[in-house]
């Protein structure tokens, strides 16, 4: 029985990631969890798993749940404090990092120093403090394993292989809502228009950010930290089915590849089996034959700019990435709110890094103020 | 240093594993190797190979030899017993049996016994004798690696796995020279038309087996003693551009799958410096955006009769698959020297299996037996 812990339980992964364990009662059990301020689910969860903590965002909402639970011997907590209470709690095995944003960094760091597997879902932990996290888990033998499903194909790709006969990790792009558009039709497009992904159902963020291939910019940089691969060695194709979920290439020519239907659960549940794979009963089989046909395309940088951004962020390392995280998160929310165009997106994230001036192997303190920094300086060109 | 010995040194199989071997003389050296009759191809691997043991089919042609190298210190050897010796020679780490036809069988057993690791492209060594061959390597706890490039991906994407977790075994298929043909269209084909197989150069008789389907048929029975996957979990799908070389479906959904170009010498490398991989530098890089789309079918057992007779032979067992096996040599033989037409080749399989009265479990013995009746009763309905 793999005891575990989970940081944003009530979002799109932390969901499934419940499902994940609710499908095999024998293997997994919740132990912890936390929610930001959905109260409702938070009560829902702890009816259905009993855990033994819990945290929300706000003293007021831990107030509210420990009322609706006066008998129990859970232990309630809120805000970062919680996050961290949540990631290191004395009886999890695995910490699943399944928060949006940069408050996710702190708890992973915690639960590194506690020795707890990571379940990584959480792109700015290894975005914006890539070589914090890494060193920290090598320096603690602790494992990182990817959650999303390019970085799970890959790792998957990579059991029983030798890392140093690694050519390339190929990275596959569905792009998004908007792949068959040209820049000039990319004008007058609507927030509802780059809600409606293609292939995968996901949160209205990462939804953006796939239209904007910001999404596979972030996990390039993210690849590089996890598969510690210079960047000139991570290629992305375009490659509209999101059957192929990622590869690597070796040096004996060779391309392992992981494939799959769209369903996130498979790599959730491969991360907590890990190095075993469960079954999965309420998947999907994948038919190739019913695809009839894959397409693969070369990625082109101009049109999609945000990820030309990503690898010169990535390439220039230190504040950079935090930069464009920053700026990308603000963009994409002022986007989101009607307040710019999507094509200003990309615009803004251009000005913001010209303009910043990049601090090499930044401590979490000098990521924290770059972080906030960037944020008014978007907030101020937005609002 | 890995010592090898090549059974086979003049075949397709054999002069690609000696090209493999030139490509790390600081890696792999060649001990030992056969050929059959082709004496100025010995004479050219003893060149530069400087081998320590040679062995022909003729005691005529091991004599010309001797002469050539009157000085040397080679051992010489031929026929049956020479094989053996070549197999089992004492300073051979791995065994790469490349030759054709049963003549293979006797040999790998030999090696086994030995405790030698077997590199395996002959066919028939598991097709006909795969329970006998597989227990005596388990027996022994030797290593069977296969060279043949489905397998070899199969073997690949079983790597840092658990095999309780397959859930199928994906075979791919190029479809062979007359894969867009109908069967009435295969009517008037010819000989020429049929050796000219759309990605991979390779012998006469696996040419005309991969356009009659029968190659994957053999594939099929192979993987099922290799892998030790019920036929009902083997799967065959057809995919014209052969980048995928076969996959392996686990039982959470997730698919691994190994690509790469039509080049035999990754996977006779792969099962040489297996668990390693080194580098292909004469390799040429997969990229799939060339290729823009990928193909796949399901396949049609009555356009392509031989997978089924395959099958069929394998599920019965026994001796079944040494008289499919016998029979489809035979047929093709006849075809290839004008005696009969195409789908002629077909129809002999079937009326060949029709008529046997299977034995299950067979020995060596009635193999032989098995395998020379049925010869001669192909060769009664050709000649």
């Amino acid at each position: 029985m793999k005891q575990i812990s989970l940081l944003g339980a009530s979002g799109s992964i932390g969901v499934q990631t419940l499902d994940v364990i609710k499908q095999h009662p024998d293997l997994f059990q919740l132990v912890a969890f936390s929610v930001g301020s959905n109260v409702p689910a938070a009560a829902e969860i702890i009816k259905d798993f009993s855990p033994k903590a819990v945290s929300v965002k706000s003293k007021e909402d831990c107030d509210t749940l420990k009322r609706q639970f006066p008998a129990s011997k859970i232990r309630f907590s809120y805000g970062e404090e919680g996050l961290v209470d949540i990631a290191t709690h004395e009886e999890a095995e695995i910490v699943v990092n399944a928060v949006m944003g940069s408050v996710g960094l702190v708890p992973t760091l915690h639960a590194i120093e506690c020795k707890k597997t990571i379940a990584l879902a959480n792109k700015e932990t290894l975005v914006t403090a890539g070589h914090i996290v890494m060193a920290a888990a090598k320096r603690h033998g602790v494992s990182i394993l990817p959650v999303d499903s390019e970085h799970s194909a890959i790792y998957q790709c990579l059991q029983g292989e030798n890392e140093k006969n690694i050519q390339s990790l190929i990275l596959t792009a569905s792009g998004g809502s908007f792949r068959d558009k040209s820049r000039k039709e990319l004008e007058g497009v609507t927030v509802a228009d780059a809600l409606n992904h293609p292939n995968w159902s996901m949160g209205a963020k990462i939804t953006i950010d796939s239209a904007t291939m910001m999404n596979k910019g972030l996990e390039v940089i993210e690849a590089h930290w996890l598969f510690d691969i210079p960047y000139e060695d991570i290629q992305v194709v375009l490659h509209r089915e999101s059957v192929i979920h990622s590869m690597v290439e070796f040096h004996d020519t060779s391309v392992m590849a992981q494939l799959g239907t769209p369903d996130m659960k498979v790599p959730i549940q491969y991360a907590l089996s890990y190095p075993d794979r469960f079954e999965h009963k309420s998947g999907k089989r994948l038919s190739l034959t019913d695809f009839g046909k894959l397409h693969f395309e070369k990625m082109d940088f101009e049109r999609f700019r945000c990820l030309h951004f990503a690898y010169e962020a990535g390439i220039t390392g230190g504040t950079m990435p935090t930069v464009l995280n920053a700026a990308n998160e603000m963009a994409v929310d002022a986007f989101l709110n009607g307040k710019i165009e999507f094509l200003t997106i990309e615009d803004l994230i251009d000005k913001t890094m010209k303009r910043h001036a990049v601090q090499l192997n930044p401590d979490l303190q000098t990521i924290k103020e770059v972080d906030l920094e960037t944020r008014e300086f978007v907030r101020s060109l937005t609002d």
